[in-house]
Formats: C-alpha cells, sequence, structure tokens
C-alpha cells in the first residue's frame, strides 16, 4: 500500500453513440459519435462497490491526478486524489472524465464532424449540464459500475453531482457538492456574458470557424482574467498582489503594466489561450448558465427525487459562488429529509479555495466516506 | 425661491495653461493648453462663500444637474442637486467640470494636440488624480472663489475630494465622500485592466489612432458590461433579472440572447459605445489604479494636512468600493482629531447606490451642510 503519489497515469477514451447507441440531447438535437476522454486511479474491487466519480470545473479536464509521462505538473486535484489523500486511491477507484462540449479529448465544437469532415465548431450543439451527466453515466455503465459510492465535484463539477443525484438516485450512495448552487444567477450569467461577448469579438473569431486558422487569442485571453477575478477573492488578491509594481521604481506613466497583478493576469491568460478551445469556452460557459436544478419548479420538488447521503461544503469568501446559495440547497435537501452534512469554511481564497483548502477539505471528505462505506457495506 | 428643477442648463468651458501658464503633470509632463467643461446651478453669493464644488465619475461629465436644450435626460445627480434637493441651489451655488483626460469637453485624449493639428490619441501624458484636482483648482480660482463650502463626490469623484482636502486643506471647509477609497486595490487594478486589454485587444483600436475612422466599439463595449456589473451588488442584479428569459418562452440553445441580464448589458453598453471615447477610458482607469492618497507612506500622515469637516458614506452591498475601505479611511481621519461623520447605509444597490439611494443621502448630505455652514458664518 503506497502512501507516495499516483505516478504516471493515462487518459483513456471511450466512445458511444457511433453507431447504434443515438444519443439525444436536452436540445433534441442527436449527437454522434460521443467520446469521453477519462482517467482512473486505484483498482475497482470485485464488488466494484469502491468507485467515486469526480467531475471537474468549467476549464478541467479529466486528468484529476497523478503526472502525465514527461509532465512536471500533476493533475489538477492531484492534492486531493491519491494514496492516503482525501479521496484515498488505497480504497477507492477514482474515475475523472472530461465534460462533452470540452475540447480536452471529449466530443466538443474542437473535434470532427463525421459529416463534414471538419471541426464543428459553432455547429456543434448546444450541450447542458444534463447532457454531459447523462454521457458520463454511460461511461460508468461501461465500466460494468452499477452503483457508486461517491459523486462528487467542485464549481461545475457540482452542479454535475447534483444532476446525477436526482436522475440516477439509485446509482450512488452519496455526493458530495462543493462550492456550487443550484441554479446559475444573473450576476453568474453576466459574467459569463461578457466573456462569451470578449471571445465574439475577436475578430480571429470568425462566428467560430477559426481551427487551421489563427486562433481568437485575445479574446479568449479577456475571457480568463474576467475568469481569474472571480476565482480570487478581494481579500485574496490584496494579500498576494496589493499594489507591489513589477520590477519598476514607481509607475510608468503608460499603458504597460505596472503592476503585479496585471501581469499576474496576462501571464495566466496567455498559458490558458494555448490550451483551450475559445468555442468550448463558449459552449461551456451556455451550458453553466442554463442550469437550474429545478427548472423553475421547486427545488425541495426536484431533490424529493435524490436518496443519497450529502456532503455540502461551501467557502466563505467565495463570491462566485457564495455560501447563502449552498444554503439555499442544503435546506432544500433537508426539507426532504436526507442525510446532509453541511460546512462553511473559513477561507479567503474565494472560490479557488476548493483547489487549495486541500487540509480542512481532505478531512472532511476522508471522514464522510468512511462513514459512507461503513453504511454501504 | 424655485422648488422645481433646475430647468435648462448650459455647459461652458475654461481655458487656462495655454500661453504663459505652464500645467505641468503629476509625470512631469507639460500640457497645454488645458481646457475645462463646467456648468453651475444656484447663484454665487457675494460674499462668494456657499460654492459646493462636485465631481464626477469615471465616466461622467459636467453635466450633473438640469436638462440640456432638447434633452429627455438630465444630468447625472439631478436627483441630488436642484432646488430643495441634498444639494440645494436655492441656498449653494454648485459648481461640476469634466476631469481633464475624459472627453466630455475637458482636454484629453479625443483633444486637438496643437502641435501636429490632430487628435492627441495615445500622445495624450497619462494624467493622474491630483492632475485633475490641479486643474479644477485653476477653474475655482478663475471663478474667485477663496474657499469653497464644500468639496463632495462618489466613487471617482470621492478620490479627487480628498486630493482637494490634503493639497488645498484651507479652500473648502468640508469634504464629502461617498463609496470610495484611500487607494485602489488590486482587485480594482486587475478590473481595470480586463477592461484596458479588451479595449486594446479590438483590431480598430490601433494603438489609440482611431479617430476619424472606426472607433473601437467591441473592446469599448466588453469594457462597459464588466464595469455594469461592478456597479449592481449580486442581489440587486438578482432582483431586476434573476433568470428571466428576453421574449421567449425556453432557451434557445444556441448564442443568441437567452436572459434577460445578457441583453441588458448589451443594450447598455451599446449606448454607452456611442458617449464615451475609448481612449479617455484608458486613460481615467488608469489615473484610478494610480491612486494611493498615501503613496505608499501612512494614511494618517497624509490626513494630517487636512484640516475640514469630513463626512463619509459608504454602503452595504458596495463590493466595488467596499465599506471596509471607507472605515479604514475614516479611521485614519479620526486619528487626526478631525471632524468626521461616517455612515454606513443599508442598500442592495451596490456601487450605483450613491446614485440611487437619494433619499437616505439627501437627508444626511442637507443635515450636513446646514452645520458646516453655521460653523463657518
Amino acid at each position: 500500500m503506497s502512501l507516495d503519489g499516483l505516478g504516471i497515469v493515462e487518459t483513456h477514451s471511450f466512445t458511444f453513440a457511433d453507431t447504434g447507441q443515438d444519443f439525444i440531447l436536452k436540445s433534441g438535437v442527436k449527437l454522434a459519435p460521443v467520446t469521453l476522454a477519462y482517467e482512473t486511479y486505484g483498482e475497482l474491487n470485485q464488488e466494484k462497490s469502491n468507485a467515486i466519480l469526480i467531475y471537474h470545473a468549467l476549464t478541467g479536464d479529466a486528468h484529476a491526478a497523478g503526472f502525465h509521462e514527461g509532465d512536471k505538473k500533476p493533475g489538477w486535484w492531484d492534492k486531493m486524489i491519491g494514496p492516503g489523500k482525501g479521496f484515498d486511491t488505497n480504497k477507492y477507484f477514482v474515475i475523472c472524465a472530461n465534460v462533452i462540449g470540452s475540447c480536452q479529448g471529449s466530443t466538443g465544437p474542437v473535434s470532427i464532424n463525421p459529416k463534414t469532415d471538419k471541426a464543428y465548431g459553432l455547429s456543434f450543439p448546444v450541450v447542458t449540464i444534463e447532457d454531459m451527466v447523462v454521457a458520463q453515466k454511460k461511461l460508468i455503465d461501461h465500466l460494468g459500475i452499477k452503483k457508486l459510492l461517491c459523486s462528487a465535484g467542485g464549481s461545475m463539477g457540482g452542479l454535475l453531482a447534483q444532476k446525477w443525484a436526482v436522475m440516477y438516485p439509485e446509482t450512488t450512495a452519496s455526493t458530495i457538492l462543493i462550492a456550487c448552487n443550484t441554479r446559475h444567477t444573473a450576476q453568474q450569467i453576466a459574467l459569463h456574458e461578457v466573456a462569451r461577448q470578449a471571445i465574439m469579438a475577436d475578430p480571429d473569431w470568425q462566428k467560430g470557424d477559426y481551427y487551421e486558422k489563427s486562433i481568437p487569442a485575445r479574446g479568449l485571453a479577456v475571457s480568463r482574467m474576467i475568469g481569474h477575478i472571480t476565482y480570487m477573492s478581494e481579500t485574496s488578491m490584496e494579500e498576494k498582489f496589493g499594489r507591489k509594481l513589477i520590477g519598476k521604481e514607481k509607475v510608468g506613466y503608460d499603458f504597460s503594466h505596472d503592476f503585479e497583478v496585471e501581469s499576474y493576469l496576462k501571464y495566466r491568460s496567455d498559458s490558458f489561450v494555448q490550451r483551450f478551445d475559445a468555442n468550448s469556452y463558449l459552449y461551456l460557459s451556455k451550458a453553466l448558465d442554463y442550469f437550474d436544478l429545478a427548472e423553475d419548479g421547486e427545488l425541495t420538488d426536484v431533490f424529493s427525487k435524490a436518496t443519497c447521503s450529502f456532503l455540502v461544503i461551501s467557502y466563505t469568501s467565495d463570491w462566485l459562488y457564495p455560501p447563502y446559495q449552498s444554503k439555499q440547497m442544503v435546506k432544500a435537501l433537508k426539507a426532504n429529509d436526507l442525510d446532509v452534512s453541511a460546512i462553511l469554511i473559513d477561507s479567503s481564497y474565494g472560490h479557488d479555495a476548493f483547489l487549495v483548502e486541500v487540509e480542512k477539505q481532505s478531512k472532511l471528505i476522508s471522514h464522510f466516506l468512511n462513514r459512507i462505506e461503513k453504511e454501504n457495506p
């Protein structure tokens, strides 16, 4: 039993709906073929009862933990997933799949449309959180898993986890929801709309038909900068950057960068532009904005379909998914007499806290999973 | 004595530094000529002791109150300025000038550079809040006013008011600071930097040389959308828009607008693009980001130069200039044994509250001004 990290991991690929199996999206549009990129960590036990499905956030991918051959950086939640970690791969079989609509190996606007032999671009159908969940259910079926021990995610991942809990209630013993809400609010929609407008304002975007040409790098960079501001808190930005100047004695009285926070935004958005597809940003942000678990109905009614245990974690300084929204979720869950543990963690890291507050989060999660395991022998 | 509005008002113009009078900016660069657009409301009394100088916010102008001939909308603070209003023009002589660097009649990047006979564009020197204040001091001198009864502003206007209070302490009896802070924080700089990058990413911007060509409308629109989100609160956006759809039964599953909040942002930014200059947005946002009243020193030391009475107003849901920042300001003012009235007003309107919460604000201001008048006969 190792307590080291996961070492080298590989991304796998699973394609369904390429021939017989139709995949009808919520919009009514048929999508085929559909491929999911996914990774697994740890061993599936003989009873296939130790599987945990992790969902990633907006710009995440299937590579949640371990290292890809030659990489210096591990997966996006490596601190949480591995031997002896919060999601302990000595005990659990952890799965993470890239959502459809994304650009990290799963079918999305960058994929080749078999009808045209060209990238879909904007002819790719709009997908929803529900569609992403349906696709991942097919992967779990393919892996022969009848019931998950846990279905878990932060941010967008938390939306998928909620949807799973009400769409497939008998197929998970528990759900972990971190830094998320049950419906995108006006402010969240507004922030995404600005990001979309920034991309579409870039002439290189060309109505989404930019593959094999110039990518809309400037627009996508602006989108990502907005994102970064919303992922941090006012306090964490102040603590990290304040008014620190970048390699200057005094301000330059021009429009080059003066402050560290400016060059940080540039650095982060430049590297993002290299790894992420602008159209995917449009599709995924739209899927988030469309998300309303109750679909204009009563949240309490929707959660009446759920049967599993819940762990709900929120962070005090998260202004993108403020704690009061988790509270509403918890209230609706409890109104259905469900087993709910709700924790508000004090943190200055804003929405990023779910990626940063590893120690507190790990303890909560491993205790919760231990209990779920005992209650579901 | 009228209790009606101000009726028709006119913008005046004052030019200095066109021949003899050099105007040296904080950067060391000389700027000439310098023109200020300004308006006045009410009558200056014989002693010239009833003058109030109002400073506008980032994209504001000299037209603070009353109507321009033919206009259907009054000036930006008409609810606060007029006969019987918070700034009562039956008693006071109210002045408002457009800041330098702006594009509403005062000298800025859109002005003609006399050396080239073309618009300055990016050859316009970077101006600071201090430079704006120095320019307005020249206007007050020109009007023959030795001492203001009050110097007042919200948002960016509050920064000018602070600077005036410490640069020209003997020239105002009082200062009103609304929804502002003493130094721009990392988050504020970051938000402005994204706005600047959005403008500069627009190919039509052409390094600022777009006059008489196409304006960088798309970039400027994106900038303004970001602004609007920061001016409202999460609550006020939710109350005003929520997830309301725009003329649709259901979402469209495409990238046209679905939600009211999206079309609101478009409507507001489209109209903004018609009235505001993109380069001015760059210059003014930079001036704000450079603002640090203490200039890396102690705030208490800077305020030791001030002598007037202060009224400091902040709003609970203002996340752009959060109340804790006003509190720091008040603490430093009080440490100097200055006369300070500080009020935190409960409001859901976010930063916009200083334009919206007319009733509460008017009461506070008229009481404060009454007292100042009595104490400064």
